[in-house]
C-alpha cells in the first residue's frame, strides 16, 4: 500500500431540511456573500427564493449564469465582485460547475493577477475566501474535495485547479434538491460518480484492499440507485445514496494507498473543451472504449475482479469474465439512456490528434496512468468511439 | 436514510516513515509537549527513542504507564502536569488507551475541576489542547474520532467521553509499528475493529446502502488480513489494511444515515470495568452470544444479508443463512485464538445483575439499540457466555 495523507476538513450537513443551518453558519464567517449559481434551475425549483429569504441579514451579491464546464470569464466576473465589494464568503448553489467556479473565485479574490494564472500554476494559490456549498446535483464530488476544473474557450483548455485551501468549509447536501433534476443530468451524474470510482479502482497497487472495497461500494450504489432515481425522481433512498456516493467518490477515500494519474477524465476533458458536451456523457462513451483498449495480460486480473465483485460474473477464464464485465458496463450506461458513440453527440474525428496531444500535455495519462497511453493510443480510443 | 453531519478534521499521515513529519508539525503548535504512553512496549521496539530524538528542540514532559482501560487517576496526573508546566501539546504514542487518556487530559487542562466531571458531563468540555497521535495498535479507531473511554475503578465505571474538539489534530499511522505487537493484541484489535463495524451495521435504517457497503468492506478486510497478520506479523499489506480499517470503522463513516445506540460495547464495558479484561476479548465472547439472542423475525433479513455478503452463504431459508453466518463469526474468532467463554477469562456470574443494571443506566442499550435489551436480557446474554 502506498503512503498517503488524508485530511478532508469539509463539514457535511446531509439530509432533508439541512439548509436551515445556513444563516447561522454564514454569520460565523462574515456579512457579505457572493451567491454563485447557474442557469436558473434553482429559481424554478424554489431553492433560490428559499435561500434568499434566509440571507435577509446579509449583503448579497449575485453571480448567476455559471455555465456547464465553467468558463474562466465567469470566474473573472466573480473575482472582480469579490475585490470591489470586499466580499467575505463565496456561496455556491448548484452542482460541480458552480462549486468549481466558486473555488477559483475564492482564491482569485486574494490574487493580484488573472485567476487563470492560478489554474496554470497552483503554487500561486496562497489563500482563499471561505467556500460554502449548497449542492443540487450529485455528480462531481466537488462538494467534498479541493479541486476545480475550469475551461478557457479561447485556448480550448479545460484544466484542473487544486490546492489544500480549496475544500468547501461547509457543504449542505439535501437529497430532496435532486428530485427536480432532468433525467439526463441524473444519468450523467451517475456516470460521473462511477467514472471517479473507476479511475481510482483501476490504479496501480493492488494491496489497498479496503480502498478497493469502498470503490466497489460506490459502484454498486450507482448501479442499484441510478435506475431507481430515473424511474422515481423523488425516491429519497435512491437520491440520498447517490448524493453521498458523489461525495465519497472524490474525497480521496477511493485512492488512498493507491495512486497514479487518471485516464478517461483527461480524454473526456478534451471532448468538452472542444465541443462543450456534458462531462458524464463523454465519460459514458469513453469509459467502455478505454476498458476494452487497456484489457491485457497485465490488467485482466483486476478487470475479472471488477466483473465478479460488481456484476457477479464468475468465470475461470479471466479474459472472458473481464469482457463480460465490460459488456455489463456498456449495457448499464445504455439503460441510463446515455449515448454510446461520439457521433451521437456530433463529434467527428477532425480534432482527435490535437485533443490527444493536449490530453498528454496537461495530464499524467502518458506517464503515470494505469496503462500508459500516448497520443496514438488516445486517438485510437477516440476513433473506436465514432 | 437519516440526516447526519460528517466532519472529521483529523489530518492522517499514513505509511512507512511518516513519523518524520512530527517535529515540523509539533513546531506549528508550541514548544512544550506531554508525551503520553503505556507500559514500555514503545521502549522495547525503538519507537520511544526514535521519537525522543526527534523532540530534542522541544521541552518534553512524560506521562508513562497508561494502562489498558485507561484510568482516571492517570488522566489526573496528566492534567496536573499540563497545568503546572503550561504544556502546549498532548502527544499520545500508543493505542486506544493512550489516545483516550490524552483526550481526557487535553480537555482537562482547560477545566478547573476534576477531569472525571468531563466524562460525566460532556457539556463541560469547552476547549482542549491539540492532540497529536502516533498510533501503535490497530483497534479502537480513537486516532480518527472524538471519543474516549475512561475507567474509574473506585466506582466500577467505564464511561465514554466525547466532544467535537477531541479529534486528534494529526495522527501518524505507520503500519510497521504493528510488526512487534503480541499476537493477542493483534487478534483482540481485529475483533475490536469488527465489533465497531457490527455495532453500526446492525443499526436501524436499512436505506443507508452505501454506508452498509463500507461496513462490509471493513469486515471483509479484518477477515482477510487478521489471520495473515497473526501468521506473518511483518506483512505490510495486512498491517496497513488493518490499520486503515481501524480508523475507518470509527470515524462515523459506518454510521452515517443510520443511528441508534450500540449493544455489545456497553455490555463489554461492564466486563472490563469489573474484571479489567482486554476489550477485544470481551467483545469476541459477547458478540456471537448477542447475535444469537437478537436473531428474530425482525432482524433475520439483515443477519442473512450479513451471512451472504460477508461469508458468501446463500440459503433461501433466511434463518438458516443467518445462523450459519453467526457460526462463521464464532469460527473466525476461534481461529484468532480468542476465548469463547467468560469462564475462560475467570468471570463468574456473581456481578451479572449489577453489571446489567449499570449497562442499562449508562448507555442507550435499553432505549435506542438495534434490539432493545433490558437488564434481564443482558443477564441472559452474560449467562449464555459462561
Amino acid at each position: 500500500m502506498n503512503n498517503f495523507a488524508f485530511h478532508v476538513p469539509t463539514d457535511i450537513r446531509f439530509g432533508k431540511g439541512q439548509i436551515q443551518c445556513l444563516p447561522t453558519e454564514l454569520a460565523k464567517l462574515g456579512e457579505s456573500v457572493l451567491l454563485v449559481y447557474g442557469g436558473g434551475s434553482i429559481k424554478r425549483n424554489g431553492i433560490y427564493s428559499s435561500i434568499r429569504s434566509m440571507l435577509e441579514k446579509f449583503t448579497v451579491y449575485e453571480l448567476p449564469g455559471i455555465e456547464p464546464n465553467p468558463k474562466i470569464a465567469s470566474v473573472r466576473k466573480g473575482v472582480a465582485l469579490c475585490k470591489k465589494y470586499k466580499i467575505d464568503i463565496v456561496l455556491a448553489v448548484g452542482g460541480g460547475s458552480c462549486i468549481d467556479a466558486a473555488k477559483n473565485i475564492a482564491c482569485g479574490a486574494y490574487y493580484d493577477g488573472d485567476p487563470w494564472d492560478l489554474v496554470i500554476d497552483h503554487s500561486k494559490v496562497t489563500k482563499a475566501l471561505p467556500i460554502i456549498v449548497v449542492l443540487t446535483i450529485a455528480a462531481t464530488g466537488s462538494e467534498m474535495d479541493n479541486a476545480a476544473v475550469i475551461s478557457n474557450p479561447i485556448t480550448n483548455e479545460k484544466l484542473e485547479l487544486n490546492a489544500p485551501n480549496l475544500y468547501p468549509m461547509l457543504s449542505i447536501c439535501d437529497p430532496t434538491y435532486l428530485f427536480t433534476l432532468p433525467a439526463k443530468q441524473t444519468a450523467a451524474g451517475t456516470v460521473d460518480i462511477m467514472s471517479h470510482a473507476f479511475e481510482q479502482y483501476f490504479q496501480s497497487n493492488d494491496e489497498a484492499y479496503l480502498t478497493d472495497c469502498f470503490a466497489e461500494g460506490v459502484l454498486k450504489t450507482c448501479i442499484k440507485y441510478g435506475p431507481i432515481a430515473l424511474r422515481q425522481p423523488d425516491n429519497y433512498e435512491a437520491r440520498s445514496n447517490l448524493m453521498w456516493a458523489s461525495s465519497m467518490a472524490l474525497n480521496h477515500l477511493l485512492t488512498v494507498g493507491k495512486g497514479g494519474a487518471w485516464s478517461c477524465h483527461p480524454m473526456e476533458h478534451e471532448l468538452s473543451a472542444y465541443y462543450d458536451i456534458t462531462h458524464g456523457v463523454g465519460l459514458a462513451i469513453l469509459t467502455p472504449a478505454w476498458m476494452k483498449y487497456v484489457l491485457n495480460n497485465k490488467t485482466v486480473a483486476r478487470f475479472a475482479m471488477y466483473a465478479k465483485n460488481i456484476w457477479g460474473i464468475e468465470d475461470s477464464n479471466e479474459f472472458a469474465a473481464a469482457k463480460r464485465g465490460i459488456e455489463k458496463t456498456i449495457e448499464f450506461f445504455k439503460s441510463l439512456d446515455m449515448p454510446t458513440k461520439l457521433s451521437e453527440v456530433g463529434i467527428t474525428s477532425e480534432n482527435f490528434a490535437k485533443m490527444a496531444a493536449e490530453a498528454v500535455r496537461v495530464s499524467g495519462i502518458a506517464k503515470r496512468s494505469y496503462c500508459l497511453l500516448g497520443e496514438e493510443d488516445i486517438v485510437k480510443i477516440y476513433l473506436s468511439c465514432l
